[in-house]
């Protein structure tokens, strides 16, 4: 019997198994849920430990625990990988928008509907039973693999970069796999080859001591709503290129190749005009939407207010004005650089008769991008390539995924995402479901991705 | 004996009578005062009726009334004057900020302390005195006079303007007077010569149907602060010249002499700008801060919001963002047509990817302008450089009184203002009084212009 067929036999089983660790409420923001994030680390440590995982316990961090296991018997010469996932989930509320209660998991139509049946207690649980299915048949397997499982993905994992510090050695790996993530539809696999990186700034314009009248001291006195909306209209032009002096310097523009494989990926204008509401598209002159959101650098305004807000006229020169930045990063742009040039930009744009002042926001991350022929992302990209019997998609996110930046920080290794979940299966939102098709196509991916390691 | 023996001998009763009337708390802003206002308006219709003014009565309206009296024995040629003044009063609060209780006046180093004292109790009692210092000591007055004093000044007067409308023929009058304003200083007589109008607006910017994270569609799709902050800063330029189009083309120029006479006027811009907190004074290039204070349009935003306003950052790429304008306007500029130009530049000025929209919001005032040598005013001037010695400074106002507006629209005549109350009085604040001084000086200035105008 290979791992195939145990695969094949035990599914069931392996169904039946997700839905008992759906049920579990982990919710790692909401308090009340604390013992059961504890929980499910427990349902995580048994579940290593019946596959054949080795060393598994749960740790400390200052919050929420990270569950650890490993399997270290491959022999001199084979790589050690790291594979990441978590078992915590999003809070489930409204509970009257989901069809089947959130924490009482069931099957319909070949999906398990649950809190966190795909984010991420489906694709946690995948590279468990594989490495059941080939520790069960062949009594070792090909890699040395570590498991990496933490309870506060869901709340930014505040805690992970000074246990992932304090605990270097023992997370040291060759190649990190994150089974947290997607691919691109059923049957088309995809390989995220870069994430944004952030860095945030507050603006406060002040003009007078107080709000004054704006009958009596208009004309006076400079209106700060006014400054902050010149400064604002000096920071991006109408053609949606940034003017920040310098702002692009660091930037790696796209390659001939980058912007091809950008094109390759199916991307419907019209739709997403439509899905998105707006009269049409607009970003950074000179780039298609899609370059602009996967790849290009953005600076975005989310939010602004001063004065008043309510109904009718307050005939009021407001004191001040405020708003929020945040930019969206390309490699090689570093969130600190960057912020000392938006301060500049803004310092030498003060208007007549105002003061303003900068300040950097927590949330700052540095942009993720994948090496060209980079060793995790090669060998995932050959995988997928055979169990879908397409060549991946190459993408990348205008989001961040702190974790991927943590490791990449912490540990020195570029992550490759190598999940199972889907876009349509409402992460996040009432009614999220599993395909169990995925389900059984993970487990051998991650079998396949073991033994071609090895 | 003349009214001035009258005055002499009498002011000691002039001043316990104005104590009482300011005993009465008629804020016209709270319900639970709805009585007081009414009991005010009783008390002065007493008051007009001991002072000999006859056909006094309380006329309803929507609102809180107003109270009518007149004396129209002066014989043929002889004008008919309209004096205006308020019974009603601002609310106290906060009250521990008073040194004594508001509605308990006292007198206390030649001023009497209490709400209302000076806006409009103390203003609008001057000429009562006046008119039965006349009548006490000759029998008659010099001249035709109606006495029309209403009681929600302090709330914008919402019901004045058809009460005005359906008692045309009964207000009707060649000159009006305002017993509602102030002087320059004690020993500084001023005339006020202009009053600025009003026009608001409200502009919202829209992007997509709803919010969206700011990393995955940044670069997609427009964002409407930005936007927003581009409209805006095409309106005004760095220079404080406002660029709407056409925003200019019926301000009537200051002249040589408007210019000499608001240059007259000591201003000290320094305090100026010590006073405002601000880093130096800020407006219309070309200019003086006082010419633009009075006598130049403006443009400013009284709010603007959109997306997140909490602490830290939301990573979110907001679907509308929102702002609140309103232009003051001098003469000849008309609110219908400036909120034309307004949208009309708008309109014009949407950045790509976003929807604007333009509202026009209630609350709308023509400027003000005394016509050079019009004839309430220039008695005004005279009787003033008499009883104080002083040529009057002429100045204006950014503000607008409304009730100013509303007697020019449905009567047909500029008002003068002829009051005594001075800058430093507290209105609207506590600790609110009026001076003695100012008290006795309005009554011979009204007896002289009365006699004047005879």
């Amino acid at each position: 019997m290979d791992w195939r067929d145990y695969l094949a036999a035990h599914q069931a089983r392996f169904t039946q198994e997700l839905i008992d660790f759906v049920r579990i409420p982990s919710v790692s923001a909401v308090d009340a849920y604390k013992d059961d994030v504890v929980a499910a680390g427990n349902w995580v440590i048994d579940r290593m430990q019946a596959a054949g995982i080795e060393n598994v316990r749960m740790m400390p961090t200052e919050g929420h625990p990270v569950v650890y296991g490993d399997w270290l018997h491959a022999g001199a010469g084979k790589p050690t990988i790291l594979i990441y996932g978590h078992f915590d989930v999003q809070p489930a509320e409204p509970f009257d928008l989901w069809d089947s209660p959130p924490f009482d998991p069931v099957e319909r139509d070949g999906k398990i509907f649950g809190r966190g049946a795909s984010d991420d207690k489906g694709g946690m649980f995948i590279p468990i039973v594989s490495a059941e299915a080939m520790l069960k048949t062949t009594g070792k397997l090909p890699v040395n693999v570590k498991f990496f499982f933490e309870g506060q993905e869901e709340i930014g994992s505040p805690h992970l970069p000074p246990f992932i510090t304090a605990n270097g050695a023992l997370l040291k790996a060759d190649m990190i796999f994150s089974a947290d993530g997607s691919q691109w539809s059923p049957d088309q696999p995809n390989l995220l080859t870069g994430l944004k990186g952030l860095v945030a700034a507050e603006v406060t314009v002040t003009g007078a001591k107080g709000d004054q009248h704006s009958g009596q001291q208009g004309g006076g006195i400079a209106n700060p709503i006014q400054g902050l909306s010149q400064i604002i209209a000096s920071m991006k032009g109408l053609d949606g290129k940034i003017t920040v002096d310098g702002f692009y310097d660091d930037v790696i523009d796209l390659t001939v190749e980058d912007r091809a494989a950008i094109a390759r990926v199916p991307f419907d204008e019209a739709a997403y005009v439509e899905q998105m509401g707006v009269p049409e598209a607009f970003g950074e002159v000179g780039y298609s939407v899609r370059e602009r959101l996967w790849a290009r650098p953005t600076f975005e305004l989310n939010g602004i207010w001063g004065g008043w807000q309510g109904n009718g006229i307050k005939t009021v020169l407001p004191a001040e004005a405020k708003a929020k930045i945040t930019c969206r990063l390309v490699a090689n742009q570093k969130p600190d650089a960057i912020y000392a040039l938006l301060k500049a930009h803004i310092e030498s744009h003060v208007p007549k008769g105002l003061r303003v002042k900068v300040e950097r926001l927590a949330g700052s991350a540095d942009p993720f991008f994948v090496p060209s022929g980079h060793n995790s992302s090669t060998v995932a990209g050959e995988v997928l390539a055979e169990v879908y019997g397409k060549t991946p998609f190459l993408t990348r996110s205008g989001g961040s995924i702190p974790v991927m930046t943590m490791l990449l920080n912490e540990l020195g290794v570029h992550a490759t995402v190598f999940a199972f979940g889907l876009p349509d299966e409402n992460l996040h939102a009432p009614n999220e479901f599993f395909r169990l098709s995925s389900f059984a196509k993970g487990q051998e991916a991650y079998c396949r991705l073991m033994e071609r390691l090895g």
